[in-house]
Order: C-alpha cells, then sequence, then structure tokens
C-alpha cells in the first residue's frame, strides 16, 4: 500500500494504516506493507540546517512522537536552543523544539555526508522504529513558492510566518522540473496494490507530488487502484489553507471542488474519492457525472479514528 | 589588558577582570578594556558543527551563563536535543545542551555564510553582551593530539571521552605550523598594558597558544609585562591534568615545576610568576635563581575570589 503524503492530514492516515496493521499482526493476519511518498516542496534552510516539514511530521507520528495538539513537533517538547537562537538575534518564526532540532543536525550532517535524502530518512525512521517505508517525493530539490498581492514569498514564508493569511494567487515550485520521483517511489507505485492520495492540501502537498516530472504517468500506469480522501469537510479544510486556495484558484471549497479539482488536472488519476459522510448531498450529483464515491467518516480526532478510517478504506480491497 | 586563556581557569579570571572592572566603573574610575585570546586547539566537529569548549567557556561565564559547577556548558541546560541525538545513533560522549547546541548551530551557519571564526566569535559575544573582547587564536585550523599508550588521540577524545585517564606521552598540535595568530591577537598584544597568562594548562591551553607560529615573539616584543598565574596549586592542578603532565612530560607537579616549564622552554617570556600563598615555601629557592614571584589568593572558588584575584593582580600596575 502507497500512501501519497504532506504533513498532518498524511501523517495521521499512515498512521491509521500502521495501526490497523498491527491489529491485524496481533489478530494473526499478515501485517500491511505500508509505503508513504511524503511532499518536500516546503523544506527549508533554517539555521544552516536542512528541515522537512512534511517529512517530520509523517516520522514523528508514525513513531509515536508527535504533538497531535499542535499537528506538527514533538510532543512534551523543550525549546531551550530556539530561545538562545533568538538571543543570537536568529530568526525564530519557525518553531525548532530541541528535539525537532537534532532531527535537523542530524539530517544536515548525513546528508553532508553524502547521503540522499531518501537514505537519510530511511536511517532516521528506522532509528525511531517507524512502522512504514518512508519516501521523500525526490531527492532533488523542489521549492513551493505562492504568489500573492505581497509578491511571490517561499512556502513556509506564506504558510508559517504570515499565518496563511494572504490570498494565493498563484503556485509555482521552483527546481521541479529538473527533479524526479526517485526509484525507490516509481518502483513502491509500480507495486503497490493499493494507492491513496491522503487527505492533504491538493496544491501544495499533493499536487507538488503529482507535478514532479514523471510521477502522474507512474501512477495513471500503476495497476493498484487510486483512492482520494477529500481534505475538505463540510466546506471547509480541516486544517491550512485547502479551502481558500480552492476559492482563490477558480475552484469550489467543497468536497465536490476537491472532486473537480482532481478530475480537471488530473483526469483519469483517481478511481474512488472517499468523502466524509457530511457531505452526502454532495455525492449524487457527483455519481451522476460518473465519478466513484465511498462516504466514510474521515475526520481523524483520535487514533482509533485514524484506525477505522484506514481500515474502511482497506476493507474494499483485503483478501483476507 | 589581555588574558591569554583556556578554559575554566582562564574564564574566571577574565571574569574577575570584568568584575573588577565594573566595580571600577561604579567607583567613578576608568574601565578597564579586556581582550581574552583563547585557545581554539580543542576545538573539534560534533554532529557536522563547529565546537569551540575553550571559546564557549570564556564566553559563557562572562555572559553570566556559565555552569559554575561543571565548569563548561550553561546553568540551567536542557537536555532534550542530545537524548533525541542519541535516538539517532550520534555520539553523544560530548554532552552538548539545547541552549549550547543553539550556540554551534548559529557558529556553524554563520562560519558557512563566510564569517571568520573571529568574526563569528565576536558577534556572538556582543549578542551575549560579554563585558570583553573574545578572540581566538587563530583563524586557522589547530587540532591539538594527545600521544598515549593507546595511540594518538584527538584531544576531546582523551580529555572527555576517556576522561583523562591516560598517560600523556607526547603533545602535537596538527595544522600549527600553517596556522597563524589574527592581526587581531598581535596588535591586542602589542597595545596592551598588561598580559596575564590565566591559570590554564601550560601544555594543552597556553601551549598551544604559544605554538602559534609569531606568537612566543610577538609577546617578547611587547611592552606589557607578563604575569602568568600558576594553574598548579599544593602540587595539584586545580582542575584538569595539568598536574599529571608534567610528570609525564619531564617535568614537576608543583607551583616550582610550573615556573620551570615556563622558564624553560618560553625564556624571557613571563615577568612575574603569581603563585597561591599555600606554596609560599616553594619562593625562596625560585626567588634565589632570579624568578620575580607574588604570592596571591589564587583559588577561585566564589565570584568574589575571581575579583579579588584579578583586583591584587592589576593593582601593581594601575596608576590611578
Amino acid at each position: 500500500m502507497v500512501v501519497l503524503a504532506g504533513g498532518f492530514g498524511g501523517a495521521k492516515l499512515s498512521h491509521g494504516v500502521a495501526l490497523a496493521s498491527a491489529a491485524r499482526t496481533a489478530a494473526g493476519q499478515a501485517p500491511l506493507d505500508l509505503t508513504v511518498v511524503v511532499n518536500t516542496g516546503d523544506d527549508l534552510e533554517l539555521h544552516g540546517l536542512s528541515v522537512s516539514p512534511d517529512l517530520d511530521t509523517v516520522m514523528y507520528t508514525l513513531a509515536g512522537l508527535a504533538n497531535d495538539e499542535t499537528g506538527w513537533g514533538i510532543r512534551d517538547e523543550t525549546w531551550s536552543s530556539s530561545a538562545m537562537l533568538e538571543r543570537y538575534g536568529a530568526e525564530t518564526w519557525f518553531g525548532l523544539g530541541d528535539r525537532d532540532m537534532a532531527t535537523h543536525v542530524r539530517r544536515t550532517q548525513l546528508r553532508r555526508s553524502g547521503l540522499s535524502l531518501t537514505e537519510v530518512t530511511a536511517e532516521l525512521a528506522g532509528r525511531l522504529d517507524v512502522p512504514a517505508r518512508l519516501l521523500p517525493m525526490t531527492d532533488g530539490r523542489v521549492r513551493t513558492e505562492i504568489r500573492t498581492s505581497a509578491g511571490w514569498l517561499e512556502f513556509q514564508e506564506y504558510f508559517v510566518k504570515r499565518g496563511q493569511v494572504d490570498e494565493v494567487l498563484e503556485i509555482r515550485r521552483r527546481g521541479i522540473d529538473d527533479a524526479r520521483p526517485t526509484s525507490e517511489v516509481l518502483r513502491a507505485v509500480a507495486a503497490a496494490q493499493l494507492i491513496v492520495i491522503a487527505p492533504s492540501n491538493p496544491f501544495v502537498s499533493v499536487g507538488t507530488i503529482l507535478a514532479l516530472p514523471g510521477m502522474l504517468d507512474a501512477l495513471l500506469e500503476a495497476t493498484a487502484p487510486i483512492e482520494a480522501v477529500s481534505p475538505v469537510v463540510g466546506g471547509a479544510a480541516l486544517r491550512g489553507p485547502a479551502d481558500k486556495m480552492l476559492r482563490s484558484l477558480g475552484g469550489t471549497a467543497s468536497a465536490a471542488g476537491v472532486v473537480a479539482h482532481y478530475r480537471e488536472h488530473y483526469a483519469g488519476l483517481v478511481d474512488t474519492f472517499v468523502l466524509d459522510e457530511i457531505d452526502a448531498a454532495e455525492v449524487p450529483a457527483l455519481e451522476a457525472t460518473g465519478v466513484h464515491i465511498r462516504l466514510l467518516p474521515t475526520v481523524m480526532r483520535s487514533h482509533d479514528d485514524r484506525c477505522d478510517l484506514a481500515q474502511a478504506i482497506l476493507a474494499a480491497h483485503l483478501s483476507d
């Protein structure tokens, strides 16, 4: 099973799959083989360190270390290094806790020693006993940028520093033309029996993965069915600016708007859309246009919710 | 006034000078102009970060942040990043607290941006309101190494990792032939009205500063009197392995042994030796050989002790 993921939405669904796999193992069934392909367009350099926010959110969540309250960073974190960096005059608008800092220090050290981001990610995730294979979408350098009335902003400047208040007029991904999905990603997609597009932002998370040259073709050629979970529930994004982006970039801030976005820009990609039960009223019109819909409780408030959603998605695809 | 310093001994004496200067200012007298020239032969790379233990000890001490219990690191430190680095499989025998980590992250970032160690040190110390000028002895790369029965060890491997248990058979300083004292150091030495060799290790702290090509000549040419404070009191080093090194490298572990070491290896360098009052019995024999000695309480247990020692050393040299 392959999940295409951005940050917290992808992390929670992936965690649900891991929990479902553990439940299967406990029941004497075969465990699930999970690969998570993660957006790296939000990556940045901070204090000279390589920071990969989406990879970290997925890694910490799957390792059971995540701060579920905030959706980023590590639980029971301390903030001494950040306070000291502030005394040194460094910009500290991007919150880096002390444990989190260690991740970036270690990643930077291993990257400088010559390892690829794929290799470093495997090393870090392995040390944290992450029960899945974490793959950055690419070993190349892709940087998402957002055009607003204030001009082009680096993604985290828009997202964290300015708190997503700017209207998004355009999105571009620097370096995307020279980047490629890794061979590990392409092999995982080709070998998958089920591919799930997580309830992540269709533009800046999933959209960046899909914008990698060769990625869309690889997914279209994959034999696995592809299911996409809507990140918009009841007309609003569960988290982040996906709903605002749907509006400002010419779509509709609704589950149907998410479906329309994928169908318009990635024809033939998604076999089944998973929408939340609260959006049941949108289903008949969608089904009338030939879209295959599955209604499920998609809001993952608890760890049980994560497991339940994963099991419900998997139920239609598992033979045993 | 210029102090040549290693770690904690040099830090405490420099702090004493800063306290004495503050007392002078409070009494309406002119403040003292203090420059501390610090050994960088103990520097190392940890987790891909540039660590300068002696510079940091002096900086933290003068900034009022030091952990006086341990003699290294920052007071009220937290250790989250180190614990996480350990989970990632990194070697953590060299203790780096979270606040301390920020120093190394920032130093590394500024160094990589193209600043010299001298410039970076000025920036960091300035941000921490250090009431003195901190100068690394060189902007070159010097690494002290220790020969033991286990072979050559990097300094911190000998000092921290193996806890100074090995007998020191020989000392070498990699890179020393290509390193030079900075122009800032040479100017400070030439302009000084008093130069104090701190009660730091004569071999691996002061000895490394003095081994820089051109450094000894600059000191011999300086017009300022040079006073050396013995780090050996009552036959033992107050801290660290100076006494053991005196024994294993052919000297005597006593205040007289320190005097003999400087006289033998750096003829004409030291004008006055400051020994502790407890070593009064050694004075007549030394004075009989023409050495100028001053007996003072040199053991700095409290901040008042630091100030008192600095004031006592300065008393002979200040006109107002």
